[in-house]
């Protein structure tokens, strides 16, 4: 396997790691991040896998969320793929929320995107058997994200639940279909073809039968810019009521939508995957 | 007062803001960072200054080392100045260690940077009145900071000890007249005259007599690629040792000289501090 490590730094007595490898779903190289706790020195460890928001790379969240200092007291490892297909010969667009850095985590199926934007084949089938060859990872996987990326951990989580022991988002895209960013982006990478939509939109998703017995944990700041218009964390709670998917939606007064928001309250959701990762 | 306020962000119960005024003392406009703890809004809490170190603007502290969520417990102001002055009217080099974003905490004697670069009275003169008029503080303050910034927080404390609880660094220059970053730039800033480097030169002011009997405390990486060039704290060490100036200075195995070694060892700092703030 290529993969070549960037990176390895300290902290908080464990190791914040940078790989970069080809990834074949993608037909592209791409980094990740991985965060390994002191206890993987001595025995295998769960692990988070975090999914970020749109223009993040796998820096944003190592960087600024502060999930080490807990990761390492609990003995967590903390996965950060990048956001999408990155390169000159990947296609882009002049916007921040398609192309690279957007990747939604799903699989193109249009010009020009489907050669290089499968975030959802690379996150779910192409690199979790690159963890558990490389870093001392006992297979037992939680998803997160923020935004974007918290769409791409619902969405992920409710078509595989049995991949995933427990499921959080910061400020999701829960209902990609109804929203500004979610309709631009899935016409570009899916077409018109709403059944195709439903696929990648946890709303729906929920609708649809999908979900567990497990809890989802949501945590939204009430004074993010985007919560009217793009994420709408309601429409998600009603689909959830009405299914009887366990949610526990906690509305933050008064955070935003930046990573501040997230450092107050990723202890809260580390210790929450902690509970299943450690039954 | 000309005061600016450019963001203010909620975290972990606390709001991070950053401003922006008219520095007399740089003659330039100047950002800073202040975070207010949830208990300033009922009384005046104490504060940290933070300098940071080359190349740093105000934003790095604040995004990177994970100081809010101690802050917030304690009851802690946290007020991050920029490096250096700044803008089209600023001298400066295409080097990262001279001129923006390379201030050193002194005051210019030499051209093209005596007009503005006194970041020595900026940070000592000109900012606490701005502090202590704007914001809920109760005019106790300690220093610390990193690299560049923990040879200024060190320079400045045993300049002024009195005007200060206690101080601390992270890996800081501690005898820039002895080191090439600091032969480099003070030969720029204040010119050959070596008896005006000593007056910033926190192992020349410890050998001066300068000092207090509360304990400065300095965590270092073993791992820190600048270690044995640029910082050499075993010179500190000894100096404090011959004066008697109490010193814990804590030598970290593996750790460099990133923000994650800070962030793992900055709630230590904060309570260290607050040890002193809230006698």
């Amino acid at each position: 396997m290529n993969l070549e490590q960037i990176s390895s730094t300290k902290i908080f007595g464990g190791w914040q790691q940078v790989y970069q490898h080809d990834a074949e779903s993608l037909s592209c190289a791409m980094k990740f991040a991985v965060f390994l706790p002191p206890q993987a020195q001595h025995h295998k460890v769960p692990a988070l896998i975090w999914l970020s928001g749109l223009t993040c790379t796998e820096q944003n969240f190592i960087s600024k969320a502060g999930a080490q200092r807990v990761a390492a007291e609990l003995g967590m490892a903390i996965i950060v793929p990048d956001t999408s297909p990155r390169g000159k010969n990947v296609p882009d667009e002049d916007a921040y929320d398609i192309g690279q850095g957007a990747g939604f985590y799903l699989n193109a199926t249009q010009a020009p995107w489907f050669a290089n934007f499968k975030m959802y084949d690379y996150i779910c089938v192409e690199l979790p058997p690159v963890l558990l060859e490389k870093f001392p990872l006992n297979g037992l996987f939680s998803i997160s994200g923020h935004s974007m990326g918290g769409h791409g951990a619902l969405s992920i989580y409710l078509k595989n639940p049995s991949n995933y022991r427990s499921c959080s988002a910061f400020a999701p895209i829960v209902a990609p279909a109804q929203v500004p960013w979610g309709q631009k982006v899935f016409t570009e990478y899916l077409g018109e073809d709403r059944a195709l939509w439903a696929e990648y939109d946890a709303m729906q998703l929920i609708k649809s039968g999908a979900g567990s017995q497990t809890p989802i944990l949501i945590d939204q700041g009430t004074a993010d810019d985007f919560l009217q218009t793009q994420l709408r964390p309601e429409l998600f709670e009603q689909a959830c009521k009405e299914a009887g998917q366990p949610l526990e939606l906690n509305m933050r007064e008064g955070y935003d939508h930046s990573y501040y928001f997230i450092a107050s309250y990723i202890e809260a959701h580390l210790r929450f995957h902690w509970n299943y990762l450690n039954k």
